[in-house]
């Protein structure tokens, strides 16, 4: 047990604070011969960096990453071979200069977990967010890169698909697409429509919610446990420990409580291959549990930040009745910077049932 | 680690199949002097039970519990005191006479389980369902009995709010019609609606899925963990985990996805008798992962049931294209079972997180 | 985490009491198609069953072990094929009369956990012992039978090495000879010798401590994990957990304080296989707390048990100060009993292992 | 699970090579408002580092350690208060100059653990010791000084009693001896004869093995559970999972095999306080795997390091018959230095335990 770790065979565990010298993480687990490289974490940690776009918080963070432990040098240039050891991230915190916190550290925004700490610790490292800043989750990015080279063929992909009442078209969904706009929007229409409103979001110093699809594909079958090691629960709870995060699906979701058993039920063929093939999925990729070799896909809800120019009312830590506004660098969406955090968290939890599968069953 | 397992400091692990000569579970961690009773914990499973309305299966299922270890008489008849030794639980499997299952062996239902386990193990008990049957649930419902008797003043309610696309209206929200009603359905005049549409669900032989909202008040402000022991995060592993479960969330959950900031802070003032108190709870009771002392609200999503009476394409065992319609009693919305279930998940969840935060911080 | 369990992939949980209805055990994590029979639970258990000399208490426990779920009728008469689903063990308690336990209830026997149960939670089931009975021991046996079948070609035996001060001659060690005397000791010699000490302490009401040693061969090399998941500190914690276990060695254990670096060094040459071959065993099979192929081979020493007919000073519950002594029948060297639970101990680390070892590396 | 955790409430997973760029560790559980500071920390890791006398290896190791993340600046110089996020600790390894390791790469010296890393994982850094080299042990003695400052009166105190085949006078046991002399040693006369000893030891180029002793006091009573979560099986684990370490005992340990129950018991009167007194401490402080508040007594035996200069016949990493001797700095007797980290795994164990019974009981 371990309340700032995840995963089993595959475990991660994050430490660190927004405006400590550092945050980092110890990768436990990989298997050894695993080949990495800094460069190949960089790359998915560049992807959720702030400040790439006027659409998330102009914050300057460099987030160089570097793998302090449990490699030796492969052949490549650059390249590191796994030794089964464990594996310590780091980032240097670069921008932790002192200074006046004197509001934010007495009073409570509502709807963010600073009052939550305060209860329950009695002491909170309001500095930058402390704990509960969203920079944890770049250590989340950074052990997904890993976990993504554990099982082979593994691809994890993700994209936004809704922000406040505006959905994608699902006809017009393309992958390539989400590469192109700074939204991961997999529709170029609709991306034209959320840059006009989160223009406007971000002008009147609001916020706003979103939903991020992840899609897993070539997920073996079989990764999953009965009953309290299933692979969707493990995603659930992979996906429900990101900030802001307020709702889980898989596959239909909240949807199948409108489908009747017939519209449900995923009908199979032999394939030419010799392997079952599924006509639809609307199980997500999981029954019972367990992975089918579907895609597996998820589908996560990210409330808007509580980051506001509003004033509202809250109170401070000794019980006054106070307005509060939180001045300074925003996101209007957190929900756009959530979609490879989604995407790691995903890869993680496939990887970390891919060796428990292996483990029991020495199936694969 | 364990695949039957869940909760750390209260930890719940069951095992049985549909068909064996029992079922069961052992709880690890109710602290020595709680107070239980067998008639307790079988108020609960008698709500649970099928066969009590038209609209479950009429699969008779006695599912008397004893307990078997753990406890030593109180002081009061029937009155048992936990001796904070493992409690281990049994049902007697009334119901196991061997029959021909030939088909149903080697036939997979579309949208079950069981070509998942045969795809992970290479063999399943196919026996009543074996280990994905509902009936383990039942131990999950006694688990959460004890659960509730660890949490000095909570409460946790479990409501039916949708099946199919019938929604209950929120303006008739009543706990005590959940009492009156055989879909534990708050909204007296959806639930004769309910009853029209399952009537007709159950005559053609389909299914359909639902929407349940559990509500657990009581809960003592600073349960739960930053960052991968959130108290959100356990409810919403421990809610996927249960049988048919496709979506999980808290509070406004995906809603919220379409809330600016400003609608989504739940404002705080301070009460008269010197407490914050939340002028709304989109939060759903949680910030941060940690309980802020409102209600935690969770919902989930149950999927149709895959037996149906229509034949669905599907294939067997050995790689045939057959045609497959399941036979005999079934319940047409598994949802409305599901309602104890969830109730008795989201009370282990918070049982558990009562116990840590004991531990950690001494601050209950 | 888990008070009453132990191992990761293969995960044991035991509940119950000296004199409830029943005590049991829930093994998960078995491959599927690991082949199983009560019968061959049911050998091991009768070697660590009581009564079968006058060495051991008259105590009658026919213990006759019943397998509840997790399998599926083999091919043979008797044959049961793990399905990967949690496997329940049960043994009905027989003797449960009630009976006065007055006395004993209260006061505390010196050496005895009685009184640090009653510090620790305040209540204590004090019927046979409760849960700190000798009786808990029989699901470690019945979990070990499970595990040896786990890991192709192990062989785990067990020998008395000591009691009191007599030790075997290792010149004279024999494993043919601990299945013909009732100590299990594989010194002909040493046995007669014991059994006239064991005679005179049984005689004078007394009882006296013992070494146990557990050898494991045919245990893969490469079981085990840097650095606090070593194969020797898994064997370490599990054989401590055994009632009145005070001491535990790997090796050469507490004789290697007095080895010169060249002593203790193990050589390696190449074997005609092509596979090294180590010129000796100081290391008990394990460098590193990895397995090496050699075999493992661990020791421990269990005291005395407390029940002696001598009077001792001691306290109440209430705080009075009295004599105890314990009436009844009693095991003059409860070290005897305890070979088989080592051994089954030391099978259930290695079966661990072996799947812990599969999921990381593949390499088995 | 992890392979490079232990504890569960408090949870210490530690990372890091010898020759990489530092070592560190997260340590998780730390209840918020404990008091730290680095010094207090580095003061314990001094008392570890090599190169203090001719006894222990001339490596010099700075070992400057670093709090990166879970306290806030208190309000005295230095002092820093725990937040209950995670605390991450890293000491950067300043003798990282790349070297000529040809032979030590790929010769297996016998009696080490590299055979037993290329067995299990193909692959290992070999770079002075890699994973295995004691230089991880400084990060136990960090968390160890966290874990001292949980429990309110703790004091646990380590000293070397035997090397070789000379053992201290136990009627000489003096606690300040062994801050008097190079060996920790509580027997000012036995410490002049174990400098002849090692230097003669250290002379020819050999080693030799040690037992130490921990003893913790101020522990208090009901620590640890039946059956699987025993405080002297997690103890065991602790001190086993050290480097080199063989045996391990509790109390008399091993010497209990030659008592009887009525020299073994500990026999209990009530003290002037009105608490209960035990006249001697055969159990070592710990009946059933609970603490009774006396002194917790631990001893361990830690065997020769095979870094010697005497050629020994070993293969290397093709499988060719070589000769190995290992040249450079040497610790003649590595159970000087074990002193101070067995302390550390000690009151690791102990602290775990607090937070674990005041979680399931509430009483402390």
């Amino acid at each position: 047990m371990s309340h700032n770790s995840f995963g089993h065979l595959f475990r991660v565990t994050t430490w660190g604070e927004s405006h400590g010298p550092a945050i980092g993480c110890v990768v436990d687990g990989t298997p050894p011969g695993t080949k990495l490289s800094e460069a190949m974490i960089q790359h998915f940690l560049d992807e959720r960096r702030p400040g790439q776009s006027r659409y998330t918080t102009q914050r300057q963070e460099p987030d160089q990453v570097r793998i302090l432990s449990g490699t030796m040098p492969g052949e490549a240039e650059g390249e590191l071979i796994a030794t089964g050891t464990p594996i310590a991230l780091e980032i240097q915190n670069v921008d932790q200069r002192s200074k006046d916190y004197g509001d934010i550290a007495r009073r409570y925004r509502p709807g963010h977990a600073d009052i939550a700490y305060d209860i329950k610790y009695g002491i909170r490292d309001y500095r930058g967010g402390g704990r509960s800043s969203a920079r944890e989750t770049a250590m989340r990015v950074a052990a997904g890169a890993i976990a993504r080279q554990i099982v082979p063929g593994l691809s994890v992909r993700g994209a936004l698909v809704q922000i406040g009442s505006i959905a994608i078209d699902r006809s017009r969904f393309d992958w390539d697409e989400t590469r192109r706009n700074p939204f991961f929007c997999p529709d170029a229409q609709i991306a034209e429509r959320w840059a006009e409103l989160l223009d406007a979001t971000r002008k009147s110093g609001s916020s706003i919610g979103a939903v991020v699809e992840v899609v897993a594909e070539g997920v073996p079958a079989g990764l999953g446990a009965p009953l309290y090691g299933k692979l969707d629960a493990d995603i659930a709870a992979n996906l429900m420990s990101i900030n802001a995060v307020k709702g889980v699906e898989i596959g239909d979701g909240f949807a199948s409580a409108t489908l009747s058993g017939e519209e449900n039920a995923d009908e199979i063929r032999m394939g030419n291959d010799g392997r079952p093939v599924f006509l639809s999925n609307h199980a997500g990729g999981i029954l019972g549990g367990i992975s089918t070799g579907q895609a597996v896909v998820a589908r996560f809800a990210v409330k808007p930040t509580s980051s506001i120019l509003t004033p509202r009312r809250s109170i401070d830590a000794d019980g006054h009745e106070v307005d509060v506004m939180t001045k300074g660098r925003h996101d209007p969406c957190v929900g756009i910077r959530a979609v490879p955090i989604g995407e790691a968290m995903v890869a993680c939890a496939i990887a970390d049932h891919y060796l428990r599968h292996r483990g029991q069953t020495g199936r694969i």
